[in-house]
Protein backbone atom coordinates (compact mmCIF):
# COMPACT_ATOMS: atom_id res chain seq x y z
CA UNK A 1 0.00 0.00 0.00
CA UNK A 2 2.62 2.77 -0.58
CA UNK A 3 1.00 3.87 -3.41
CA UNK A 4 -1.71 4.45 -1.77
CA UNK A 5 0.07 6.16 0.96
CA UNK A 6 2.01 8.22 -1.53
CA UNK A 7 -1.43 9.33 -3.18
CA UNK A 8 -3.03 10.58 -0.11
CA UNK A 9 0.62 12.32 1.04
CA UNK A 10 0.38 14.11 -2.43
CA UNK A 11 -2.65 16.40 -1.56
CA UNK A 12 -0.41 18.34 0.22
CA UNK A 13 1.28 21.08 -1.78
CA UNK A 14 4.43 21.01 0.28
CA UNK A 15 4.73 17.11 -0.44
CA UNK A 16 4.44 17.24 -4.01
CA UNK A 17 6.96 20.07 -3.62
CA UNK A 18 9.46 17.56 -1.79
CA UNK A 19 8.46 14.82 -3.65
CA UNK A 20 8.42 16.17 -6.84
CA UNK A 21 5.46 14.09 -7.83
CA UNK A 22 1.71 15.05 -8.76
CA UNK A 23 -1.70 12.98 -9.01
CA UNK A 24 -3.31 12.48 -12.10
CA UNK A 25 -7.23 11.38 -11.36
CA UNK A 26 -10.26 10.53 -13.69
CA UNK A 27 -10.37 8.49 -17.12
CA UNK A 28 -9.60 11.35 -19.28
CA UNK A 29 -6.46 12.91 -17.25
CA UNK A 30 -5.08 9.62 -16.98
CA UNK A 31 -5.29 8.54 -20.74
CA UNK A 32 -3.97 11.80 -21.37
CA UNK A 33 -0.72 10.96 -18.98
CA UNK A 34 -0.30 8.10 -20.90
CA UNK A 35 0.09 10.42 -24.16
CA UNK A 36 2.88 12.06 -22.88
CA UNK A 37 6.22 11.25 -22.31
CA UNK A 38 5.77 11.93 -18.68
CA UNK A 39 7.62 9.38 -16.20
CA UNK A 40 4.53 7.28 -13.87
CA UNK A 41 5.18 5.89 -10.67
CA UNK A 42 1.77 3.66 -10.16
CA UNK A 43 -1.27 4.10 -9.85
CA UNK A 44 -4.84 3.15 -7.84
CA UNK A 45 -7.59 1.75 -9.27
CA UNK A 46 -11.24 0.60 -7.54
CA UNK A 47 -14.09 -2.27 -9.04
CA UNK A 48 -15.98 0.91 -10.83
CA UNK A 49 -13.31 1.30 -13.07
CA UNK A 50 -13.70 -1.91 -14.84
CA UNK A 51 -17.33 -1.72 -14.90
CA UNK A 52 -16.55 -0.18 -18.40
CA UNK A 53 -15.23 -0.83 -21.81
CA UNK A 54 -13.34 2.69 -21.56
CA UNK A 55 -11.84 2.39 -18.10
CA UNK A 56 -10.59 -1.60 -18.84
CA UNK A 57 -8.95 -0.40 -21.60
CA UNK A 58 -7.15 2.49 -19.73
CA UNK A 59 -6.25 -0.35 -17.47
CA UNK A 60 -4.76 -2.47 -20.43
CA UNK A 61 -2.69 0.56 -21.79
CA UNK A 62 -1.13 1.10 -18.08
CA UNK A 63 -0.55 -2.54 -17.55
CA UNK A 64 0.84 -2.50 -21.44
CA UNK A 65 3.51 0.60 -20.03
CA UNK A 66 4.57 -1.08 -16.82
CA UNK A 67 3.03 0.65 -14.63
CA UNK A 68 2.39 -0.98 -11.24
CA UNK A 69 -1.12 -0.26 -10.61
CA UNK A 70 -2.77 -1.03 -7.33
CA UNK A 71 -6.40 -2.47 -6.72
CA UNK A 72 -7.97 -0.45 -3.75
CA UNK A 73 -11.30 -0.57 -2.43
CA UNK A 74 -13.59 2.58 -2.79
CA UNK A 75 -12.95 3.85 0.32
CA UNK A 76 -9.79 3.47 0.36
CA UNK A 77 -9.48 5.29 -3.03
CA UNK A 78 -11.71 7.95 -1.79
CA UNK A 79 -9.51 9.04 0.96
CA UNK A 80 -6.54 9.51 -1.53
CA UNK A 81 -8.73 11.08 -4.42
CA UNK A 82 -9.17 15.04 -4.34
CA UNK A 83 -11.65 15.62 -7.64
CA UNK A 84 -15.16 14.96 -7.83
CA UNK A 85 -16.12 11.61 -9.18
CA UNK A 86 -12.57 10.62 -10.12
CA UNK A 87 -14.11 7.58 -12.32
CA UNK A 88 -12.26 4.91 -9.96
CA UNK A 89 -8.54 5.86 -11.31
CA UNK A 90 -5.94 7.48 -10.44
CA UNK A 91 -1.97 7.90 -11.65
CA UNK A 92 0.66 9.08 -10.00
CA UNK A 93 3.58 10.75 -12.15
CA UNK A 94 6.60 12.84 -11.85
CA UNK A 95 6.50 16.77 -12.10
CA UNK A 96 8.79 17.89 -15.16
CA UNK A 97 11.56 20.26 -13.80
CA UNK A 98 11.67 23.37 -16.02
CA UNK A 99 13.29 26.59 -15.76
CA UNK A 100 13.40 29.89 -17.16
CA UNK A 101 16.05 29.24 -19.46
CA UNK A 102 14.15 26.27 -20.80
CA UNK A 103 11.74 28.58 -21.70
CA UNK A 104 14.25 30.63 -23.46
CA UNK A 105 15.06 27.55 -25.46
CA UNK A 106 11.50 26.70 -27.02
CA UNK A 107 11.41 29.88 -29.35
CA UNK A 108 9.82 32.32 -27.08
CA UNK A 109 7.23 34.38 -28.54
CA UNK A 110 4.47 34.65 -25.99
CA UNK A 111 4.22 34.13 -22.15
CA UNK A 112 1.65 33.71 -19.71
CA UNK A 113 2.11 35.09 -15.76
CA UNK A 114 -0.90 34.39 -13.08
CA UNK A 115 -0.61 36.49 -10.47
CA UNK A 116 -2.53 34.98 -7.55
CA UNK A 117 -4.67 33.27 -9.54
CA UNK A 118 -6.61 31.04 -7.07
CA UNK A 119 -9.67 28.85 -8.11
CA UNK A 120 -8.45 25.31 -9.21
CA UNK A 121 -11.14 25.18 -12.06
CA UNK A 122 -9.97 29.02 -13.70
CA UNK A 123 -6.32 28.26 -13.66
CA UNK A 124 -6.58 24.27 -14.90
CA UNK A 125 -9.21 26.08 -17.73
CA UNK A 126 -6.22 28.56 -18.51
CA UNK A 127 -3.60 25.98 -19.06
CA UNK A 128 -5.48 24.42 -21.18
CA UNK A 129 -6.30 27.18 -23.00
CA UNK A 130 -2.41 28.64 -23.01
CA UNK A 131 -1.42 25.46 -24.68
CA UNK A 132 -4.32 25.75 -27.65
CA UNK A 133 -3.38 28.91 -27.94
CA UNK A 134 0.60 27.89 -28.85
CA UNK A 135 1.63 29.99 -25.45
CA UNK A 136 5.36 29.26 -24.43
CA UNK A 137 5.05 28.56 -20.99
CA UNK A 138 2.66 29.53 -18.51
CA UNK A 139 4.68 30.59 -14.97
CA UNK A 140 2.90 30.77 -11.74
CA UNK A 141 3.96 33.98 -8.83
CA UNK A 142 3.52 33.39 -5.56
CA UNK A 143 -0.23 33.44 -4.24
CA UNK A 144 -0.96 31.57 -7.63
CA UNK A 145 -2.63 27.75 -6.36
CA UNK A 146 -0.17 25.32 -6.74
CA UNK A 147 -0.24 24.38 -10.97
CA UNK A 148 0.24 20.46 -9.93
CA UNK A 149 -2.89 20.60 -7.41
CA UNK A 150 -5.19 17.36 -8.67
CA UNK A 151 -8.06 19.52 -9.00
CA UNK A 152 -5.50 21.81 -11.63
CA UNK A 153 -4.26 18.95 -13.33
CA UNK A 154 -7.97 17.99 -14.11
CA UNK A 155 -9.75 20.36 -15.60
CA UNK A 156 -6.32 21.33 -17.74
CA UNK A 157 -7.08 18.19 -19.54
CA UNK A 158 -3.66 16.94 -20.28
CA UNK A 159 -2.27 20.71 -20.71
CA UNK A 160 0.13 19.84 -18.20
CA UNK A 161 1.49 17.15 -19.96
CA UNK A 162 2.99 18.62 -22.86
CA UNK A 163 2.48 22.75 -21.91
CA UNK A 164 5.36 24.02 -20.14
CA UNK A 165 4.78 25.23 -16.51
CA UNK A 166 6.83 26.86 -13.95
CA UNK A 167 6.69 28.99 -10.56
CA UNK A 168 8.63 32.02 -10.72
CA UNK A 169 9.23 35.34 -8.90
CA UNK A 170 9.35 39.02 -10.04
CA UNK A 171 13.05 39.02 -9.19
CA UNK A 172 13.95 36.05 -11.89
CA UNK A 173 11.22 37.67 -14.57
CA UNK A 174 12.68 40.57 -14.24
CA UNK A 175 16.36 39.41 -15.13
CA UNK A 176 14.71 37.11 -17.50
CA UNK A 177 12.84 40.14 -19.28
CA UNK A 178 16.05 42.09 -20.24
CA UNK A 179 18.12 38.99 -21.28
CA UNK A 180 15.34 37.87 -23.17
CA UNK A 181 14.01 41.31 -24.90
CA UNK A 182 10.66 40.58 -23.39
CA UNK A 183 8.01 42.88 -23.09
CA UNK A 184 5.90 42.29 -19.66
CA UNK A 185 2.22 43.52 -19.93
CA UNK A 186 -0.87 43.32 -17.43
CA UNK A 187 -4.62 42.55 -18.03
CA UNK A 188 -6.42 45.57 -16.61
CA UNK A 189 -9.98 47.23 -16.96
CA UNK A 190 -8.03 50.69 -16.58
CA UNK A 191 -5.42 49.55 -19.24
CA UNK A 192 -5.60 50.68 -22.97
CA UNK A 193 -8.27 48.81 -25.11
CA UNK A 194 -6.81 45.48 -26.77
CA UNK A 195 -7.51 46.23 -30.02
CA UNK A 196 -5.66 49.32 -30.51
CA UNK A 197 -2.14 48.21 -29.36
CA UNK A 198 0.04 46.27 -31.56
CA UNK A 199 1.73 43.61 -29.72
CA UNK A 200 5.71 43.16 -29.56
CA UNK A 201 7.58 40.13 -30.82
CA UNK A 202 8.02 38.76 -27.15
CA UNK A 203 5.27 39.18 -24.56
CA UNK A 204 4.35 38.03 -21.26
CA UNK A 205 1.34 38.90 -20.51
CA UNK A 206 -0.05 39.45 -16.77
CA UNK A 207 -3.29 38.22 -15.30
CA UNK A 208 -4.59 39.08 -11.69
CA UNK A 209 -6.38 37.14 -9.03
CA UNK A 210 -10.37 36.58 -9.37
CA UNK A 211 -11.70 39.27 -6.65
CA UNK A 212 -8.64 41.75 -6.85
CA UNK A 213 -6.81 42.35 -10.60
CA UNK A 214 -3.11 42.67 -10.49
CA UNK A 215 -1.73 42.79 -7.07
CA UNK A 216 0.35 46.35 -6.08
CA UNK A 217 3.25 44.89 -5.99
CA UNK A 218 3.38 43.47 -9.20
CA UNK A 219 2.28 46.54 -10.76
CA UNK A 220 5.84 48.17 -10.56
CA UNK A 221 7.14 45.12 -13.18
CA UNK A 222 4.52 45.62 -15.34
CA UNK A 223 5.25 47.78 -18.85
CA UNK A 224 1.41 48.62 -20.16
CA UNK A 225 -1.93 48.22 -18.76
CA UNK A 226 -3.95 46.38 -21.58
CA UNK A 227 -8.44 45.95 -21.60
CA UNK A 228 -10.60 44.00 -22.92
CA UNK A 229 -13.95 47.08 -23.27
CA UNK A 230 -17.21 44.68 -21.92
CA UNK A 231 -20.87 46.59 -20.93
CA UNK A 232 -20.95 48.67 -18.06
CA UNK A 233 -23.76 46.94 -15.99
CA UNK A 234 -21.28 43.53 -15.96
CA UNK A 235 -18.17 44.22 -13.28
CA UNK A 236 -15.73 41.77 -15.11
CA UNK A 237 -15.20 38.75 -17.22
CA UNK A 238 -14.20 35.60 -15.76
CA UNK A 239 -10.73 35.72 -15.51
CA UNK A 240 -10.17 32.51 -17.96
CA UNK A 241 -12.45 33.16 -20.47
CA UNK A 242 -10.63 37.05 -20.00
CA UNK A 243 -7.28 35.55 -20.37
CA UNK A 244 -8.41 33.10 -23.40
CA UNK A 245 -9.46 36.83 -25.36
CA UNK A 246 -6.59 38.06 -24.45
CA UNK A 247 -4.53 35.48 -25.59
CA UNK A 248 -6.39 34.58 -28.80
CA UNK A 249 -6.05 38.63 -29.46
CA UNK A 250 -1.96 38.70 -29.03
CA UNK A 251 -1.21 35.15 -30.25
CA UNK A 252 1.45 35.19 -33.13
CA UNK B 1 -41.46 27.73 7.48
CA UNK B 2 -43.22 27.84 4.10
CA UNK B 3 -39.84 30.16 2.71
CA UNK B 4 -37.77 27.07 3.55
CA UNK B 5 -40.34 24.33 2.17
CA UNK B 6 -40.20 26.34 -0.72
CA UNK B 7 -36.43 27.17 -1.72
CA UNK B 8 -36.02 23.17 -1.52
CA UNK B 9 -38.50 22.79 -3.47
CA UNK B 10 -37.12 25.15 -5.61
CA UNK B 11 -34.10 22.35 -5.99
CA UNK B 12 -36.30 20.60 -8.80
CA UNK B 13 -36.33 22.04 -12.80
CA UNK B 14 -39.77 21.39 -12.86
CA UNK B 15 -40.86 23.53 -9.57
CA UNK B 16 -38.85 26.16 -10.98
CA UNK B 17 -40.69 25.87 -14.09
CA UNK B 18 -44.12 25.25 -12.25
CA UNK B 19 -43.84 28.02 -10.01
CA UNK B 20 -41.76 30.15 -12.06
CA UNK B 21 -39.47 31.26 -9.51
CA UNK B 22 -35.54 30.42 -8.80
CA UNK B 23 -33.03 30.61 -5.92
CA UNK B 24 -29.78 33.16 -6.36
CA UNK B 25 -27.19 31.61 -2.99
CA UNK B 26 -23.79 33.51 -2.27
CA UNK B 27 -23.46 36.67 -0.67
CA UNK B 28 -22.40 38.00 -4.59
CA UNK B 29 -25.45 36.63 -5.88
CA UNK B 30 -28.25 38.27 -3.75
CA UNK B 31 -26.29 42.37 -3.47
CA UNK B 32 -26.56 41.48 -7.59
CA UNK B 33 -30.46 40.31 -7.25
CA UNK B 34 -31.00 43.10 -4.94
CA UNK B 35 -29.33 45.87 -7.75
CA UNK B 36 -31.59 44.93 -10.68
CA UNK B 37 -35.33 44.79 -10.71
CA UNK B 38 -36.81 40.99 -10.08
CA UNK B 39 -39.59 40.53 -7.65
CA UNK B 40 -37.68 38.95 -4.74
CA UNK B 41 -40.16 36.42 -2.88
CA UNK B 42 -37.85 36.30 0.30
CA UNK B 43 -35.17 34.65 1.99
CA UNK B 44 -33.19 32.70 3.95
CA UNK B 45 -30.61 33.30 6.47
CA UNK B 46 -28.34 31.73 8.69
CA UNK B 47 -26.45 33.46 12.15
CA UNK B 48 -23.22 33.21 9.88
CA UNK B 49 -24.81 36.33 7.69
CA UNK B 50 -24.56 38.13 10.67
CA UNK B 51 -20.78 37.02 11.03
CA UNK B 52 -19.64 39.47 8.80
CA UNK B 53 -19.80 43.36 7.99
CA UNK B 54 -20.99 42.73 4.22
CA UNK B 55 -23.37 40.08 5.48
CA UNK B 56 -24.55 42.71 8.16
CA UNK B 57 -25.08 45.41 4.91
CA UNK B 58 -26.85 42.58 2.84
CA UNK B 59 -29.32 41.90 5.69
CA UNK B 60 -30.46 45.75 6.20
CA UNK B 61 -30.40 45.88 2.20
CA UNK B 62 -33.17 43.04 2.10
CA UNK B 63 -34.92 44.88 5.03
CA UNK B 64 -34.80 47.60 3.33
CA UNK B 65 -36.35 46.63 0.26
CA UNK B 66 -38.86 44.78 2.22
CA UNK B 67 -38.27 41.11 1.64
CA UNK B 68 -39.10 38.86 4.20
CA UNK B 69 -36.31 37.19 5.70
CA UNK B 70 -36.21 34.08 7.70
CA UNK B 71 -33.68 32.99 9.53
CA UNK B 72 -33.38 29.19 9.99
CA UNK B 73 -30.52 26.60 11.18
CA UNK B 74 -27.62 25.68 9.49
CA UNK B 75 -28.35 22.21 9.03
CA UNK B 76 -32.07 23.55 7.57
CA UNK B 77 -30.44 25.99 5.48
CA UNK B 78 -27.68 23.19 4.14
CA UNK B 79 -30.71 21.39 3.22
CA UNK B 80 -32.04 24.13 0.43
CA UNK B 81 -28.75 25.47 -0.82
CA UNK B 82 -27.20 23.82 -4.12
CA UNK B 83 -23.94 25.29 -4.21
CA UNK B 84 -21.25 24.97 -2.51
CA UNK B 85 -20.43 27.61 0.31
CA UNK B 86 -23.06 29.35 0.32
CA UNK B 87 -22.16 32.21 2.82
CA UNK B 88 -25.58 31.89 4.87
CA UNK B 89 -27.78 33.60 2.34
CA UNK B 90 -30.34 32.84 -0.07
CA UNK B 91 -33.29 34.50 -1.78
CA UNK B 92 -36.17 33.20 -3.82
CA UNK B 93 -37.02 35.52 -6.81
CA UNK B 94 -39.36 35.60 -9.72
CA UNK B 95 -37.80 34.10 -12.99
CA UNK B 96 -38.78 37.01 -15.53
CA UNK B 97 -40.70 35.80 -18.32
CA UNK B 98 -39.33 36.82 -22.25
CA UNK B 99 -40.35 35.55 -25.36
CA UNK B 100 -38.30 35.53 -28.44
CA UNK B 101 -40.55 38.83 -29.51
CA UNK B 102 -38.95 40.46 -26.96
CA UNK B 103 -35.09 39.82 -28.14
CA UNK B 104 -36.52 40.97 -31.65
CA UNK B 105 -37.81 44.64 -29.99
CA UNK B 106 -34.46 44.82 -28.03
CA UNK B 107 -32.54 46.23 -31.52
CA UNK B 108 -31.28 42.31 -31.98
CA UNK B 109 -27.46 42.32 -33.51
CA UNK B 110 -25.80 39.14 -31.23
CA UNK B 111 -27.77 35.85 -30.15
CA UNK B 112 -26.41 33.22 -28.47
CA UNK B 113 -27.75 29.65 -28.65
CA UNK B 114 -26.99 26.65 -26.40
CA UNK B 115 -27.44 23.56 -27.98
CA UNK B 116 -26.88 21.18 -25.14
CA UNK B 117 -24.42 22.62 -23.00
CA UNK B 118 -24.61 20.88 -19.27
CA UNK B 119 -22.07 22.24 -16.68
CA UNK B 120 -23.48 24.52 -14.84
CA UNK B 121 -20.15 26.53 -14.15
CA UNK B 122 -19.83 27.04 -17.65
CA UNK B 123 -23.54 28.04 -18.46
CA UNK B 124 -22.95 30.18 -15.55
CA UNK B 125 -19.76 31.68 -17.06
CA UNK B 126 -21.04 31.49 -20.44
CA UNK B 127 -24.03 33.81 -19.48
CA UNK B 128 -21.75 36.31 -17.35
CA UNK B 129 -19.12 36.46 -20.78
CA UNK B 130 -22.31 37.78 -23.06
CA UNK B 131 -24.11 39.79 -20.69
CA UNK B 132 -20.57 41.47 -20.99
CA UNK B 133 -20.00 41.33 -24.38
CA UNK B 134 -23.42 42.68 -25.12
CA UNK B 135 -24.88 39.78 -26.41
CA UNK B 136 -28.67 40.55 -27.06
CA UNK B 137 -29.96 37.39 -25.66
CA UNK B 138 -28.83 33.92 -24.67
CA UNK B 139 -31.51 30.69 -25.51
CA UNK B 140 -31.04 27.46 -24.66
CA UNK B 141 -31.87 24.43 -26.64
CA UNK B 142 -33.52 21.20 -25.53
CA UNK B 143 -30.56 19.44 -23.66
CA UNK B 144 -28.86 22.24 -21.72
CA UNK B 145 -28.52 22.74 -18.06
CA UNK B 146 -31.40 24.96 -16.99
CA UNK B 147 -30.73 27.73 -16.90
CA UNK B 148 -32.32 29.26 -13.88
CA UNK B 149 -30.15 26.47 -12.29
CA UNK B 150 -28.86 27.59 -8.47
CA UNK B 151 -25.11 26.58 -9.58
CA UNK B 152 -25.97 28.40 -13.16
CA UNK B 153 -27.29 31.68 -11.47
CA UNK B 154 -24.42 31.86 -8.79
CA UNK B 155 -21.81 31.29 -11.23
CA UNK B 156 -23.04 34.08 -13.95
CA UNK B 157 -22.68 36.53 -10.82
CA UNK B 158 -26.18 38.43 -11.75
CA UNK B 159 -26.08 38.42 -15.24
CA UNK B 160 -29.36 36.61 -15.36
CA UNK B 161 -30.74 39.80 -13.43
CA UNK B 162 -30.19 41.79 -16.74
CA UNK B 163 -29.18 40.12 -19.42
CA UNK B 164 -32.11 38.74 -21.63
CA UNK B 165 -32.48 34.74 -21.31
CA UNK B 166 -34.56 32.26 -22.89
CA UNK B 167 -35.47 28.60 -23.39
CA UNK B 168 -36.48 27.86 -27.16
CA UNK B 169 -36.50 25.29 -30.02
CA UNK B 170 -35.32 24.81 -33.38
CA UNK B 171 -38.87 25.28 -34.70
CA UNK B 172 -39.34 28.79 -33.30
CA UNK B 173 -35.57 29.66 -34.31
CA UNK B 174 -36.36 28.86 -37.40
CA UNK B 175 -39.27 31.06 -37.90
CA UNK B 176 -37.77 33.81 -35.70
CA UNK B 177 -34.29 34.00 -38.14
CA UNK B 178 -36.51 34.20 -41.32
CA UNK B 179 -38.76 37.34 -39.68
CA UNK B 180 -35.73 38.80 -38.74
CA UNK B 181 -33.37 38.05 -41.09
CA UNK B 182 -30.92 36.77 -38.63
CA UNK B 183 -27.88 34.40 -39.69
CA UNK B 184 -27.40 31.50 -37.84
CA UNK B 185 -23.87 30.18 -37.53
CA UNK B 186 -22.15 27.19 -35.24
CA UNK B 187 -18.70 26.95 -33.57
CA UNK B 188 -17.43 23.67 -35.01
CA UNK B 189 -13.69 22.73 -35.13
CA UNK B 190 -14.28 21.80 -39.19
CA UNK B 191 -15.23 25.26 -39.60
CA UNK B 192 -14.13 28.34 -41.28
CA UNK B 193 -11.30 30.20 -39.37
CA UNK B 194 -13.38 32.81 -37.33
CA UNK B 195 -10.76 35.25 -38.74
CA UNK B 196 -11.46 34.83 -42.35
CA UNK B 197 -15.68 35.72 -42.03
CA UNK B 198 -16.94 38.78 -41.98
CA UNK B 199 -20.19 38.61 -39.34
CA UNK B 200 -23.40 40.17 -40.73
CA UNK B 201 -25.86 42.56 -39.12
CA UNK B 202 -27.59 40.05 -36.89
CA UNK B 203 -26.11 36.62 -36.19
CA UNK B 204 -26.90 33.83 -33.70
CA UNK B 205 -23.84 32.08 -32.90
CA UNK B 206 -24.62 27.91 -32.07
CA UNK B 207 -22.48 26.69 -29.22
CA UNK B 208 -22.50 22.88 -28.43
CA UNK B 209 -21.99 20.24 -25.67
CA UNK B 210 -18.85 19.87 -24.11
CA UNK B 211 -17.71 16.59 -24.94
CA UNK B 212 -20.02 16.39 -28.14
CA UNK B 213 -20.10 19.77 -29.62
CA UNK B 214 -23.21 20.57 -31.69
CA UNK B 215 -25.87 17.82 -31.78
CA UNK B 216 -26.77 15.94 -34.79
CA UNK B 217 -29.90 17.13 -35.39
CA UNK B 218 -28.98 21.09 -34.97
CA UNK B 219 -26.63 21.05 -37.54
CA UNK B 220 -29.11 21.32 -40.65
CA UNK B 221 -30.52 24.59 -38.72
CA UNK B 222 -26.82 26.14 -39.28
CA UNK B 223 -26.01 28.11 -42.15
CA UNK B 224 -22.19 28.22 -42.00
CA UNK B 225 -19.67 26.77 -39.60
CA UNK B 226 -16.94 28.74 -38.03
CA UNK B 227 -13.98 27.83 -36.13
CA UNK B 228 -10.84 29.04 -33.52
CA UNK B 229 -7.73 27.92 -34.84
CA UNK B 230 -6.02 25.40 -31.62
CA UNK B 231 -2.74 24.09 -31.54
CA UNK B 232 -2.81 20.24 -33.43
CA UNK B 233 -1.59 18.74 -29.43
CA UNK B 234 -5.04 19.94 -27.74
CA UNK B 235 -8.57 18.52 -28.44
CA UNK B 236 -10.50 21.25 -27.77
CA UNK B 237 -10.78 24.97 -25.71
CA UNK B 238 -13.44 24.84 -22.77
CA UNK B 239 -16.43 25.71 -24.14
CA UNK B 240 -16.72 28.77 -21.98
CA UNK B 241 -13.70 30.25 -23.45
CA UNK B 242 -14.26 29.27 -26.92
CA UNK B 243 -18.06 30.62 -26.51
CA UNK B 244 -15.80 33.82 -25.03
CA UNK B 245 -13.13 34.12 -28.16
CA UNK B 246 -16.04 34.34 -30.81
CA UNK B 247 -18.19 36.64 -29.06
CA UNK B 248 -15.70 39.20 -28.78
CA UNK B 249 -14.45 38.21 -32.35
CA UNK B 250 -17.69 38.93 -33.71
CA UNK B 251 -19.02 41.15 -31.56
CA UNK B 252 -20.76 44.60 -32.99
Amino acid sequence: LRLLTLARDLRRRKARERQHLFVSEGLRAVEELLRDSLSIEGALATPQLETSPRGIALLQSLEARGVQVVRVSDADFASAAETESPQGILAIARIPAHTLEDVAKQGLRRLLVLDAVQDPGNVGTILRTAAALSVTATIALPGTVDLWNAKVVRSAMGAHFHHLTLSSTWDELDSFRVLHHVAIWGADAAGEPVDAVRAPERLALVVGNEGNGLAPSSRGHIERLVALPIASSVDSLNVAVATGIFLYLLRR
